[in-house]
């Protein structure tokens, strides 16, 4: 049997030996673990966006894959670990709300507070619990361990009050979840609310930052090079962008901007 | 017998989630893959840049690797999706020219165009082809799957102009092709080309940016500290480097700065 | 039997495809390979930042792991690459110092020069010895070649100055060592030397930068939001931290800057 893949999602960057050493420690007891970093990039200790880059990836990885998702200022304090099955997948999070949006849409199977500390590294730090605690439980969990081993069941969890959206007649107020490399500003409206305001409205625009009336299109080749456009992104969300440049700059916009969806 | 390697060129960048949801499409159809990050730095859209990265790291990349080069602004229009076996490698591309240099210098044996939707994700998106079609393909080649079975044979491709070494007498103008972190200028001056001129000219120098007559050395141990100075590179193209600093910021030069090499 | 791992630790960055080629290397000549970035961070020819990044990393590997340095400026020139075991892991770097606090810390059960030219690529390029030299060799020790056939034993090597503890009544004075992504400013006093002083003085605070009088706490939810903390960090390492913040932009500090651990 081949081991279940790891992925890992945190805000410790790409500079430090953090990420390298939790993979140090999942293959000390898993030689055998594949691991894929899903990012490393989430604004540091930024819960909601977490829990957004958990909700875009999920569905990308395999069955039985455990995400490991170390985001967490209040790391030495008293918030608990959790372990979640949640269609088919594994998530050890912090229960600081990270894992908000991924159990709304998938529902959660089992879940657990992390607190059985043999199946931590002997010594567990203050500051780093992703080496301490998620990779050593992230391996054993690879290799098949039951979640009920890792401690009680538990049935609460910290959930983040997230950004609204508000419905007004004919139009959408939502705000940036996140923005990419690229710049484009990835949105919370799916493609099932899209489709639904087209239907109902006809014909929709969209404004953000310093722009109004931006075209909802199908493909980046219906606006000339420059030019802003919005339409339907890889993540099922509603992406605003500029041909060959970045949105982001172009139209003023960051994270928690306001988009507006409106009836034309 | 084991898979074949599996390696991927983008303009990705790493903060984002994409190079890690590629890697779970991947790992979902072969669980069993090994995959290396060539570069997801290659400048956004710059189809030139990703056709010198495909050049350079080519040779050190084993038999039957597969190549995922997925630098596409054209994504979603209607670009063709190439897949081309040269000197015993596989290269998925775009078809906007990424291929031209690995192609020129070590031919074809066999192109197809990629079009047999049911080797991709169920639904493919209009934006983010390398994990609805590179990554699932990819995949399946690393397994074995014979090129054939991807669409029909094609013998056309995109070649992009390149900018051509302007050669007068005893002299010869190329441009910078890439410049690395280290701020090392790299161009596409061959070490054959070198040979050739220094052969016929007895010596050369090296002028570009704000500097003239930088000396064509062994290795940094050459110069003095701070010292401009044009080696043979590892890439095996003139490279112009200042000895532990940066000769992109030290002599003002980038991606498309004329470089001459001259007779002395 | 599984492969060794190979851990990776350079000052290449991301961007290039310098890593990416190291490993197309490896994969070549031993396609079981399993290899994990440390870091490629360290600043560019800094062997004792280096030297730092191996000895807060190495204990989170698995023994036997072949750890490949290459933080190298002399490359091209007469420096020597050295083959180290220490406490049964591998240590593959040039002779610049970048050992000196694993083999201070650890000890060295052998040492080699590596100088067997059958062991390398077949061409040896002046500025890329982490391809040529260190990708083929650390794939051959993860294969369980003995390092003996490397090259002649060796019991010198070069050790780094690094800058000592200054110990005055009542006060030490160190210097940052690493400051990592979040701004944390990672000192050379350990957890012994801390436990040291605080039983000799009873109390203790520390000074850096524009900051006097940080408090030593247990964990970053002992002092407020925005605040300034000292603590015990999981390198086992004394840290300065902003809880929610950058040290190093609040309090004007980075590597290098003095450090004032003093009785209070």
């Amino acid at each position: 049997m081949t081991a279940s893949l790891i992925a890992l999602v945190s805000d410790f960057g790409r500079n430090d030996w953090y990420v390298g050493v939790m993979k140090g420690v999942v293959l000390t007891l898993n030689p055998a673990a594949r691991i894929v970093d899903l990012t490393h990039s989430v604004p540091a200790h930024d819960a909601p966006a977490c829990s957004f880059a958990l909700l875009a990836t999920r569905t990308y990885l395999p069955a039985g894959a455990v995400v490991a998702a170390v985001v967490d200022p209040g790391v030495g304090g008293s918030r608990r670990v959790l372990a979640a099955r949640s269609a088919g997948r594994f998530f050890l999070a912090p229960d600081n709300g990270v894992l908000t949006e991924v159990l709304e849409a998938d529902g959660c199977e089992r879940m657990v507070s992390v607190e059985n500390r043999d199946l931590f590294l002997k010594e567990v730090s203050r500051t780093f619990h992703g080496r301490d605690i998620f990779a050593p439980v992230a391996a054993r969990l690879s290799l098949g361990m039951d979640i009920g081993r890792l401690g009680p069941e538990t049935a609460d969890y910290m959930k983040l009050e997230l950004p609204a959206a508000l419905r007004g007649p004919g139009s959408l107020a939502v705000t940036v979840r996140w923005v990419d490399s690229f710049g484009n500003l990835i949105t919370g409206v799916t493609g099932e609310m899209l489709a639904g305001a087209i239907a109902e409205w006809g014909a929709a625009v969209v404004d953000v930052g310093t722009a109004a009336g931006i075209p909802i299109v199908e493909s980046y080749q219906s606006v000339a090079a420059g030019d802003a456009l919005a339409l339907l992104g890889s993540s099922d969300r509603l992406e605003i962008s500029v041909r060959e440049g970045s949105a982001a700059a172009r139209l003023g916009a960051d994270v928690g901007s306001v988009v507006v969806l409106r009836k034309t």
